[in-house]
């Protein structure tokens, strides 16, 4: 057992200062060049979906509802509709396939809503205040989709059961200029937190005061567990949504980015028949269709739910030891210290530390000089603002286990040098 | 040698009105179902490139300067960066690699322009009026696209050089909301034609009112030839404005859509640093890349420009047979009548028919009744209103050589039933 910093004297301070600044010292010696920063899959996570290439050859049969080759389907073929439905629980009349990028497909569904307006009401771009609630810490490419289309972003806490509820209902209900909010309702982006059922049913039953008001369900990690034991689940919003009469709230968003090849895989909206024919009215002039090869190599490979369940089962027995490692080492290192928090997620990509207040830019900045690129601190806030400078975001699918073992060790050792600074008033 | 129809009396018209008619019930009684509607390449030409699919396997190599399975590489891999360079003759370094649809990229370009301005000009959502010169008849889904964001939309009378640009001139030169242009300078759609080389100094050397005013160049046609000895070339539209100071004037767009599969290729802008750089600053917002995979696909089957000509002359030699086919029915079936003209272009996808003045939307709707698709008469002209009612797109590409010969007979009776019930009065 070590003693928590807080409880420690002076002298104690500083001898444990001096002790880590030579660890710290030695680390940057070694002229480490790793990184922790994105949630991008390892390559023996791509690897795993190699096969996939071998899918679809010269002599295969590329006539689905359509000649897979040719022109035309911008919604998609009929087979990858019912993929995509199947993985996020909806009908397959509900589902767009698009590209091969979500994000993009969230960016246009803010761009029209500023420059043509949804469903009939007026473009975003005519009001004087538009609105997006942003639960923090959350996905740093939301937010910036907002900022860039000059959206003013409400930073709404996170609970251990999803957004703050009360905060959220007293926007959505009362102002008009509220447009919309971002969430990744299962194994949020950082934090790994999955919406509990009451948090679903509140949101279905929000009664907006803009007509208008959008929530993007960016269900980025709905089949992306990482135990087998141990699962989250995440209930129907649209059925919540039905029954509050609430039935056009929704567009939800996945995509096989990191099912098969982060950016090479197809993407879907879920939405409500509604909104379907509006973006669908949209898409139209957009483009004459998407990849459907590219889908129906998805078809092919993936075949049903059953399949995603089995291929994401290999994902996983990939990425658990590495969220275990890191898990391992913050217990290990800082569990007595108390200068940091942090969650064990049951899914996604992240594990979300949180230091003591003011110190995470500070143990970034410390870590990238010593080798190691975490996720810039601030990002998961809207504005890049952390108004406690606290929240730092670890990536731990990329390296490899020996890497990491490197990596968040040395990213202890700047929690605990940036720490004693702090309480030394260095 | 058959008698022109204005030069019949009115019992040759009857007589030959009569025969005419039944020529067509003939037809009708057949229960024909045809397309010559859109410009689709033909299930033979798709399979020119399924040895395409035997390209990347499981085992091939992903990585160029990137992991090509992993996320990143918006402006796209080096080597696709190149083989698009190649093909547009610019330099790779005035290259963005998009995903399947320059359509889309051409989307994206207005939208942007009104969402948020073009190279910190003011968006063109807050502006009373938008305008936008369409050279016609031109390509129905540029037209859709300004049409959706509410731009107005000026035709502009193409010639034997391409549009008229005295007019052109007048309009940029002069009128500020004038904001740009849409052109397919080689092997227009649907006429054929391509820009001459005095034509493209003239737009080079246009002095736009509006500082944002940008040209549309897309030359979806650039490798499209449909002879090996007379070949259509376009001069440098890059070079020219770099001359005249207009630098930033041109986006160029390109793809491999009428290459390799119509829906799964890649698309590529070319335009100048400045340009490249202003629309970087929204990309990297929209999207974490486009499809790696399917550019790698594409580099490693067509390899150079010399591929890409190997590849398209066996295009070529699938569809000239169908243009001269088509061509022969009209020459041998309205050569002498004068009750209607056309081009014989030396690329591209369209044999562009001009009939009597008020005729196009009957002989359109005739042939549909009678089981063959045209494009819509009027489809070629902004807000698909052809002041004459005499242009119709003749798609040759899709259907066999039997069935096209079916249809482009039957087109021809229904350009003679409708000119003789003109002429008729009926």
């Amino acid at each position: 057992m070590s003693t928590p910093y807080v409880e420690m004297s002076k002298e104690q301070l500083e001898k444990e200062y001096s002790i880590i600044k030579e660890e710290y010292n030695n680390y940057k010696s070694k002229n480490l060049s790793l990184d922790m920063s994105r949630g991008k899959p390892s390559p023996d996570q791509l690897d795993l979906s190699l096969p996939m290439m071998d899918i679809l050859t010269g002599t295969s049969d590329y006539q689905t509802d359509i000649d897979c080759r040719n022109y035309g389907g911008p919604q998609g073929i009929k087979e990858a509709k019912k993929l995509m439905a199947d993985m996020m629980s909806v009908d397959p009349d509900n589902i767009i396939i698009f590209g091969n990028s979500s994000l993009n497909v969230m960016y246009d569904i803010v761009a029209t809503a500023f420059v043509k307006g949804i469903m009939g009401n007026t473009p975003w771009s005519k009001l004087d205040k538009v609105k997006f609630l942003c639960p923090v810490p959350g996905y740093d490419r939301h937010f910036a989709i907002t900022e860039y289309f000059g959206v003013e972003m409400i930073s709404i806490p996170m609970t251990e059961d999803g957004p703050d509820m009360d905060l959220v209902a007293e926007y959505v209900n009362n102002d008009e200029s509220v447009k919309g909010m971002w969430c990744v309702p299962m194994y949020s982006n950082p934090l790994g937190t999955t919406y509990s059922d009451e948090t679903v049913r509140k949101i279905a039953a929000l009664k907006p005061a803009a007509k208008d008001f959008r929530i993007i369900w960016d269900n980025a990690y709905c089949v992306h567990h990482i135990y087998e034991d141990k699962q989250d689940s995440l209930l129907d919003i649209f059925a919540e949504c039905d029954k509050c009469g609430n039935s056009d709230m929704v567009y939800m968003l996945a995509s096989t980015s990191k099912i098969t090849f982060p950016g090479s895989g197809i993407s879907a909206l879920a939405t409500s028949a509604n909104n379907i024919k509006d973006v669908m009215s949209r898409v139209t002039w957009q483009t004459i269709g998407h990849d459907k090869i590219n889908q129906l190599r998805h078809v092919r490979f993936l075949k049903d739910l059953d399949g995603i369940r089995i291929h994401m089962a290999k994902h996983a027995d990939l990425i658990r030891p590495k969220f275990e490692l890191v898990l391992d080492i913050l217990d290990k290192e800082l569990g007595d210290l108390n200068i940091g928090t942090w969650k064990k997620p049951n899914g996604g990509y992240f594990i979300s530390f949180d230091s003591m207040d003011g110190c995470a830019k500070s143990i970034v900045s410390k870590a990238k000089e010593a080798g190691v690129v975490m996720t810039g601190a601030g990002a998961t806030y809207p504005y890049h603002n952390d108004p406690k400078d606290s929240n730092i975001r670890i990536a731990p699918t990329y390296p490899s286990l020996e890497e990491l073992s490197i990596a968040a060790k040395l990213f202890t050792v700047c929690v605990k040098l940036v720490s004693l600074e702090k309480l030394l008033n260095i």
